[in-house]
């Protein structure tokens, strides 16, 4: 549904949406089993739930493409990802909760590990506590650009936001990080006519900070990627009128949630601290986006048998989650990402959503295979929301 | 897929991607039987290919828009057939490997038979030979037209390309083919203002050839349709990064494929033909198109158990395509052509696809019915091809 049409059709009212991303949901059949994760899984609650919901898959972005953490979540949002995208610095500095304004231009950053002639060696520099990016970052506050406030902020471990404040900067700056090891970063070039002065001013932090660095090992060099801006896009509430919340422990779910006009919740890193913060903040909100990391980091490090017995964890947590009684319940993930493969994937994302007037659905487990069954197909993930608010009785009809 | 987000997101790779084309593929049960052509037919080798990949139907271009046989193809080739349309003469131009220059309009031409009161009896001239067609167009060259050359190219029994080359012609005029016998040709009209001066020339051609041709029965006289000018396309290397070849006994097909880049690979009329063309250049190429016309023609032929025995003779040649070992094979058709309808139709298309990283699938048989249990459902022909280079390894990761 286009933005303008939500704007349109959607009320107010009492009813509560609650959508929970099971990141890196979705999976494909073990080799040696064939069966997906959520097949092996035991996952009596989700089954039961499934039962009794109306069941398929979204399609993040469109057939055969796969999503960055980005568009999966703002299609689930209800923000059409091919038209709604944000640069990688913009997300990292929402996520670590900056108060990126207009005109500041973000990058993100890695602390890198590079050899005596320069060539980047481990682009993360072996993963460096958070702690010691803390003082690192504090370090490079020292450099002084001419007409510009430098801001450097850690996120977590390697990671770190570059902002850079002042008249007349621009987003059109190349990456510094080659994303590979064994050759040395490029400088920052402009990507448009406009971007020469940012670049310029780039080029210098990063040569400061090459010097600053010269004796941190591991991290004695940084890379840079996706300068951005910040975007500006209509809030939940503007468009759907839903008072938002987002339930994440990772920073960065917040800050994407709060591009969109979400009230971020921090949670404790548990399925079970999140469904704490929903139920103190309930009376708050008409909608909450509760987000668990978990599933998305076993598929990455592919280990089948942890992103099995994470889907676990999140299916003894159904029965309090339920015990919200939201009007509309969602169970998804922002994208697949099957622990044979090891990364993101293209795959349709296993849905459900329990809520009143639905029709029946011969679906009742809640797997790859069991899914076909569902009375809902494979459908784009940013139809999602638009469906939930018809069930929740907060879209009117549209035209005479 | 928007072409400018597949020039995005495509890469370069060693994997393979094969796509057999069985023009015309879809069918109707038969009154008699209940049972479509498919059905039908004896496919013990297909049903095993379905078995082991995801299945579905395509659309070609949208719910009930039956297809030419040019948005049929381009869609299969990730180009959206609404907009990516062709004119019928330049696509006949380029299947006769004429070299249509961008300043030139073609049309497509018939020769036919006309009466005494030049009325058409026959818009085909009872299907003259290729050779005969040769001699009458070397007739029509001795034809001068001021400040235009002409170029008069058979393409095969009694059809042939008119192609005119000067400066100011414009492809804005209308067909003097009237689709029906027991009429006149009428003459060609402008269908804008600037086709004026070009619909003038074609008149004075057609004038003259109606001179030329008035002893020359059954193919007495001449019909135009599909003025058109060469479309300026980006090519399916620029786009989607695959060096591409087309495997095609018609010359059509391979003037279609020319148009988004492909190398046009001749092949004999049998499927067998066209596999070991495909053997032969393998190491060339990334992707091929193979094309196979019999199963549309004996549809169009309302040729029932011709279809059935066309469709078991590509089913006899599946081992030797799957044992190329494409990392992706595809085999669908451009269009329905139901031998009970005797036309292209607004039918989605069978479809299936053997990859690597595809979900299970309850289809294990290729027919209209088992398909149905598909995972891939019916979904939008020109996605194929994307989804095809996501399960080859092609597309990367979209937005952060």
């Amino acid at each position: 549904m286009e933005l303008d049409l939500a704007r349109q059709l959607s009320v107010t009212g009492q009813s509560k949406i609650l959508l929970l991303v099971m990141d890196g949901l979705g999976g494909l059949p073990h080799p040696k089993t064939g069966r997906t994760e959520l097949e092996t899984a035991q996952t009596p609650n989700l089954d039961a739930l499934a039962a009794e919901s109306a069941c398929g898959f979204t399609m993040p972005v469109a057939l055969g493409v796969t999503p960055g953490s980005g568009p999966g979540h703002l299609a689930l949002f209800g923000y059409d990802p091919l038209k709604y995208n944000i640069g990688r610095g913009a997300l990292e500095a929402a996520g670590v909760d900056f108060d990126l304004q207009p005109q500041d231009v973000a990058a993100r950053g890695n602390f890198c590990t590079v050899d005596g002639k320069g060539r980047v060696t481990d682009r993360r520099a072996g993963r460096i506590t958070s702690e010691r990016c803390g003082e690192l970052c504090a370090e490079l506050r020292q450099i002084a650009l001419e007409g510009v406030e430098v801001f450097v902020e850690p996120v977590r471990e390697h990671r770190f936001v570059l902002v850079l404040r002042g008249e007349g900067l621009s987003d059109a700056v190349g990456d510094t990080d080659p994303q590979q090891v064994g050759v040395e970063p490029p400088a920052p070039q402009p990507t448009a006519l406009e971007g020469e002065g940012t670049a310029q001013l780039v080029a210098l932090f990063v040569e400061e900070a090459r010097r600053i660095l010269a004796d941190q090992g591991p991290a004695n060099m940084l890379l840079l990627r996706g300068f951005a801006r910040r975007p500006d896009w209509p809030s939940m509430w503007e468009v759907f009128k839903l008072r938002a919340a987002a339930v994440a422990h990772y920073p960065m779910y917040r800050g994407l949630a709060k591009l969109v006009g979400m009230e971020a919740l921090p949670a404790g890193p548990g399925i079970e601290d999140s469904i704490a913060t929903v139920k103190e903040n309930w009376d708050r909100f008409d909608y909450f986006f509760v987000h668990y990391k978990y599933t998305d980091t076993a598929g990455e490090d592919r280990d089948f048998e942890r992103k099995v017995a994470k889907l676990e964890e999140v299916d003894a947590a159904i029965p309090s989650l339920a015990a919200l009684k939201a009007d509309v319940l969602m169970v998804t993930g922002d994208h697949s990402t099957p622990a044979v493969q090891g990364v993101h994937s293209w795959h349709p994302v296993p849905f459900l959503m329990r809520a009143p007037w639905t029709r029946a659905d011969a679906c009742d487990a809640f797997n790859e295979v069991a899914l076909e069954k569902g009375s809902l197909g494979t459908f784009p993930a940013v139809e999602s929301l638009p469906l939930a608010m018809a069930h929740a009785g907060r879209l009117t009809k549209y035209g005479a």
